[in-house]
């Protein structure tokens, strides 16, 4: 057995503990002495802190397209989507973190702070975004969803019963979470679906 | 003029910390140095840290309920709780502080600890939603509202749109989070006026 744990293992780790404290939370003490390794044990691995965070991040982005995306992808248009959101509710519970979000903690940690890291949550927060829109536009170019669609507008209001279910059932634990939330998606889908003012009148 | 400063001067530079880096952040080495005293001297104001905390919190509190709750209480029933919402997304900023809201970021950063200002910011979460589950009850009772709305969906998605307008404000610096965010309330309200599907058939 090695002595000093593989990148895979502090990556393990890094990642349970990121979901627990954020970002800011992950410094190289705590990820070493969690490890069990020294700080320059650490960094035989990793050249700088950014690098790990980096590493972190992308190893969250891996466990999060396996547990939220890939098992929605037998699925189509609006049925995907559907599936993509709701396995997207409480994913690092099902992942096996004992933590939440670690995106959506850094949403709100890291919103006044300018640095390489804030970057990265950015550019992986609009990747996200992304895939949400490229999911309504196909469910649009099915005629699942109307034409007419603000899809941007869309998105933004999946990302708020997202924010509200996180907070509501890590922070409040209410039982009524995610109930809540496929309540709010439904109506959400229902005013996306239903003809617009300008058709009907 | 005194060489301490006042309590007051404490905490009006302590929220505007905390608005920035939470409350994890707000340690007393970062508050003494902010405000030029010496732990000690930041100890002959407060007895603890938690002290400081409920204190800090209790400031956001007042500044809150002069910008968010207060300018709101000329209206009644519907134009209240529309001008509560209107003025609670992004109050931080028009209440002069740096930062965004340090309890929406608490909702995220102290999720999976187990503290006693943890309990603090549950104590005020949970007041804040039932004040917005009173302002829903009194435009029900004005017949603003329909008989038959679910009060806690309708707080737990207003939560939603402001969660969602926090983060694409404040992190993704989106300039039409607040479009966005009253496109998203209006069509909530609209839910909330519309007859009952019950009622109709």
């Amino acid at each position: 057995m090695p002595k000093r744990p593989s990148r895979d293992i502090i990556l393990d780790r890094g990642l349970d503990l990121l979901s627990q404290v954020g970002l800011n939370g992950v410094t190289l003490g705590v990820l070493a002495a969690e490890t069990g390794m020294s700080k320059s044990g650490l960094f035989a691995h990793f050249k700088s802190k950014i690098e790990i965070e980096r590493a972190l991040l992308r190893r969250m982005a891996n466990v999060a397209q396996a547990t939220v995306v890939s098992p929605a992808m037998k699925l189509d248009g609006l049925d995907r989507l559907r599936a993509v959101v709701t396995n997207w509710l409480g994913w690092t519970t099902r992942a096996g973190l004992s933590g939440g979000c670690p995106i959506a903690a850094a949403l709100f940690e890291l919103d006044d702070q300018d640095s390489e890291i804030r970057d990265e949550v950015m550019a992986m927060e609009s990747r996200w975004r992304e895939i949400l829109a490229q999911l309504a536009q196909d469910a649009i170019a099915r005629g699942e969803l109307r034409a007419d669609l603000d899809v941007d507008q869309f998105v933004w209001e999946i990302c708020g019963i997202y924010l509200s279910h996180h907070a509501s059932s890590r922070f409040l634990k209410d039982a009524a979470s995610d109930s809540r939330a496929q309540i709010a998606f439904q109506a959400l889908i229902q005013r996306a679906t239903a003809p617009s003012a300008k058709t009907s009148s």
